[in-house]
């Protein structure tokens, strides 16, 4: 007879990240499992024991819909690094105490890199010490750069908002034209992959002339090329739009927005927060070239734009969250499930399941074949590869002229 | 027997300042004009003889339904300054010769302040040297600063792009909660008025608890009773989102994003491009609390997010575009429609129009009742006066995931 599962978030939101926790939960009900705890900010509220039984907020249909329209992490994220286990067993140990104190047999996490290796982690010290408790990762990441699965959740989604904001920023910009000459420049998140960077190039078509230049952190920033580059740009076209990563590094290894005297904070995983690099272009290209400049940054629009979601998206991302549910309810542990693709175009892909250890704290970069030669553009492979993930919309529950969302008590009295 | 008009776009766009170009065409050719011209680049081309004939682009009904949909000036823009009268006369008298080389009867002008500036010279030039030519405004701006009128089309999609991104970055910040307290300021456009920035009020909800303070350009900004505030707030939340306008300024007149070494550019108006507001508070907020901080600013895509705009306003802006062109072929000159509220809810509204006279040049600010007394909230008051503006949606036309939207070569090509 099936007891009980738990559900964790962490990392950065994703548009569609609470669609996986709804998929979890629907495929759940319907195997009949008894209760479906919710992590309350992950692994790190598990560990004090901050649990929620979903029945609570998702029992009417109508909440599951709402959820699959609400940004970010419903049940709260974190940041959490687990420790080594040989360091620091205890806290594992204490994982699976809650566990067994809860009648919870399996442990979902959804999450990027990071929240895979906690995956990883826990289900090797669950087999180092013969426990019968079972953990499955559900890949979710704006930065689409795990490895194995075709992309992650989260993606097309926010390659879908950076591609519509671009065009009404090209729109902007190109009203005034000749009797304003500027030049744009658009920073979007990435720290070591330009995944959501490219999803700039989706922009343009057929009433766009989409982005004029594409720097990604897969090359090295030249920035006596990229003044050129503007240069040469400005001698043909007024309007001008730049599309830059955060993550972009000049020869010497140092972050663009590290220039001058910026210090970058840092999180729990060493990782710095990065920003400003679009406004130290912009300040280069004054100085260097005299035009009119203007920084645009998505800052955290770009991964809680549900009101600019992905159908394509919010289906896969509710389907991971089902397929981990059968897969646990199969007995299998350790695994993601990864999506696969047969056809670009019509669309043909199904979820597979893989193997956590081939997928944790790996990080899958832009391929030279989707980045034009010269470093600053994007191929039409990316397109085909990125076009079926942006397609179709789920339109918000608008209530009161605004977003209806879903919210946990617990999250908004924070 | 009716002849043609001209049509211009003026200042910073909108997302529904097309809507307005759609409203005149439409009735223009409903009412029998033989030709409605657009200018390029509104009084700026039109002064260089850059005309379109709009039935090569509006002529399907789908075109302006894509045209309604579309944000920024469709026409192309413009910050051209007319001279004074009695010092260039010959400026105005070109108007007029090619109005009648085009056998154009009425010049329709949409825009903010300056541009009904400019209607207004243009009409008193005519008058002053007996022309039967006539000139009509139509409201357009963000800003919601023109006085008579109860508010400006333009303000509502603005209003609407804005309540609906506060509640996803209020989302996306609360995630993290209390395992990653941070503070996020949130820029939003406006020089001299508040009113975009007060917009940030409506995403609070039975789903949100809003923003945790707003600063109004209406009230003098203190950068001490600021650190106060986020001091005094970080005792009780975790997640503080503050919603500031670029225009604040503290006791000695200098605007907050010009704080150190900042040099703003100015444009023909001279008017400051204003920007790092948002970035200079978080340096404050970081270095007097020790928080972690994150800028946000909505820069150019409040005023361009068609996407999220408000059917009330789509509408608004298209009726106003109509009844300016019923209103010159009635023989009115040197008037805009403004729009007049009877109630609020039930939203009850008609559209007038009033001499440009009392317009031109008189900017509007958020009166002291939309202000809480203790300068950083908003009231009920400004609630229900704005709710109305932000409700129903009219949604974009997807093609290839993307909104499709109208454009005029000429523009692309720049």
């Amino acid at each position: 007879m099936k007891r009980n599962i738990v559900v964790g978030q962490s990392g950065g939101p994703t548009a569609v990240i609470n669609a996986s926790i709804a998929g979890v939960y629907a495929e759940a009900k319907r195997l009949g499992y008894k209760k479906v705890y919710g992590m309350i900010h992950g692994i790190e509220g598990f560990l004090q024991d901050k649990l929620v039984d979903l029945d609570r907020y998702l029992s009417d249909p109508l909440d599951i819909e709402l959820l699959k329209r609400t940004p970010s992490a419903f049940l709260g994220s974190c940041r959490y690094k687990m420790p080594k286990i040989e360091e620091h067993p205890e806290v594992y140990q204490k994982v699976i105490d809650i566990m067994e104190e809860h009648e919870i047999d399996t442990l979902f996490y959804a999450g990027g890199n990071d929240s895979m290796d906690t995956v990883k982690m826990l289900s090797d010290y669950a087999k180092q010490t013969g426990r019968t408790q079972t953990f499955m990762g559900i890949p979710k990441t704006i930065d689409n750069d795990l490895p194995i699965t075709d992309h992650c959740p989260g993606y097309g989604s926010a390659a879908k908002y950076i591609a519509s904001s671009i065009k009404e920023i090209i729109r902007d910009n190109e009203s005034f034209g000749a009797v304003k000459p500027t030049v744009v420049v658009v920073e979007i998140m990435g720290r070591h992959a330009g995944w959501l960077t490219a999803a700039a190039a989706l922009a343009k078509g057929i009433d766009c002339t989409g982005c004029d230049a594409i720097y990604l952190p897969e090359r090295v920033f030249d920035v006596d090329a990229f003044v050129e580059k503007v240069k040469e740009l400005a001698k043909t076209r007024h309007s001008i739009v730049i599309a830059v990563s955060e993550g972009i590094m000049t020869a010497d290894g140092k972050f663009v927005c590290e220039a001058g005297d910026a210090v970058l904070p840092v999180d729990a995983f060493g990782h710095k927060q990065l920003g400003g690099t679009a406004s130290n272009l912009c300040r280069i290209i004054a100085k260097e070239t005299g035009l009119k400049t203007r920084p645009i940054e998505f800052s955290t629009l770009q991964r809680a734009g549900s009101h600019l979601a992905s159908l394509t998206d919010v289906d896969e991302a509710f389907c991971a969250g089902g397929v981990a549910v059968r897969a646990a309810a199969d007995g299998r542990t350790a695994m993601m499930p990864v999506l696969v693709r047969a056809n670009d175009e019509p669309y043909i892909n199904w979820i597979d399941l893989h193997d956590i250890h081939d997928i944790a704290n790996v990080e899958k970069k832009v391929p030279d074949e989707f980045i034009t030669e010269d470093g600053c553009g994007i191929t039409d492979a990316y397109l085909r590869y990125a076009r079926p993930l942006i397609m179709g919309e789920l339109n918000p529950m608008f209530v009161d002229g605004l977003p209806r969302h879903i919210v946990m008590k617990e999250l908004m009295s924070n």
